[in-house]
């Protein structure tokens, strides 16, 4: 295959560490172009020009074809190249499930995961003050969100994956997305043993480019309690 | 066909008129299933129960299947009914460039529209305070999302569609949320002339479903300056 694509992430962001280990578990040729979200590199004129004018990471950059945001990227992969048909399945029905979750996560799941890491972890990084009825408020709201998803979208344990019996892109990017709260001492597993188990799931059919990937999550995540999910007996 | 698709929807949805437009524009069959937001009628413990487990509109009930979030409505029905290949095109390239402004638009043009209007137009009706600093930095960042939609998007008129030379789901759903901002007195159209023909070009080859979907976000501008949008002479 003459095909090269490349891989432009930093594995502080959650989408890039999914699309990275999408990549691998699905055995798509791919280099590796490692992009400093610390330093900006993502914010600079020239990776706007060149390569992903949203400034954002993930993106892929294939010959003259350029694409970002993960969840077209995966769609596209599916199309393109042969992977694993169980990360997104021609079934119609599953396929809308996943599609449903892809879409309802970047203002919910997304969007509260972020807001509480960017308040508690990354403010005082960079000088600011961390408010803390802001914080309460920020907490309550992530609460509230991965109840739901304890509750609803794994059915209380009755569902083994998002989009039925198989582990698909939506179970890989909400995964890598729920991690990233730990880095702000939240532990997401707690009161949510059912969120626990299927993170641990996760884990453990994806490694080891899993842990390859969440190196520096892990490493963050050592000045609090948390070590890397097992499933617990039920 | 057998089946029945209930839509269920509120005009002042911006994806609930995108919904209701695609699904007039492609004669795809369905009953009509208002929701008040107004009346929180989304939020009720039955809406959750039998309709979305999300408690949001739009979505729809086909028999026994249910599934929320218009992206993933778009693409479900562009399988299972006959439309215009032009909204979601087979073309690989062209498939992955809608998805990918539909992933983004998420959280930079829907949340930036979202929480302009929230702040300006919902607060003072629920007898909330509107923050003069805070209306200030909202505005501020939905001018750089539309500049980039003007600049990067549309290429400053040099594309005239956001993913090629025909119109897509892409578009519709841009247009239905940027027209959300005109109810809370901001002109998305002022000092960008190809957002305005773009938008007026939108309205043009979906009316009279376009009108029709705008029927309340036309009534609650006529306090300010904006007039339903026509093509200015380039």
């Amino acid at each position: 295959m003459a095909r090269n694509i490349k891989l432009y992430y930093d594995f502080m962001s959650q989408p890039s560490r999914a699309l990275y280990i999408f990549l691998s578990m699905n055995k798509i040729p791919f280099e590796r172009c490692p992009i400093s979200l610390q330093n900006f590199e993502h914010k600079t004129v020239e990776f706007r020009k060149n390569v992903n004018r949203y400034g954002k990471v993930p993106c892929i950059v294939e010959q003259n074809f350029r694409l970002a945001e993960s969840v077209a990227i995966y769609r596209y992969l599916c199309r393109a190249y042969p992977t694993q048909l169980h990360w997104y399945p021609d079934d119609t029905i599953r396929q809308a499930r996943i599609d449903e979750y892809l879409s309802w996560q970047h203002l919910n799941l997304r969007a509260h995961v972020s807001l509480y890491f960017f308040h508690v972890w990354l403010n005082p990084l960079l000088g600011k003050e961390v408010d803390v009825k802001k914080t309460e408020r920020l907490r309550l709201r992530l609460d509230e969100v991965l109840d739901f998803f304890e509750q609803e979208l794994l059915c209380n344990g009755r569902q083994s994956f998002l989009a039925g019996d198989h582990i698909s892109v939506a179970d890989l990017s909400a995964a890598c997305e729920i991690e990233q709260a730990k880095i702000a001492g939240y532990d997401p597993c707690e009161g949510r043993p059912h969120l626990n188990n299927w993170l641990a799931t996760i884990r453990e059919k994806t490694n080891p480019f899993y842990d390859e990937a969440h190196k520096y999550v892990y490493q963050l995540t050592t000045e609090h309690i948390f070590t890397p999910v097992v499933k617990e007996d039920e």
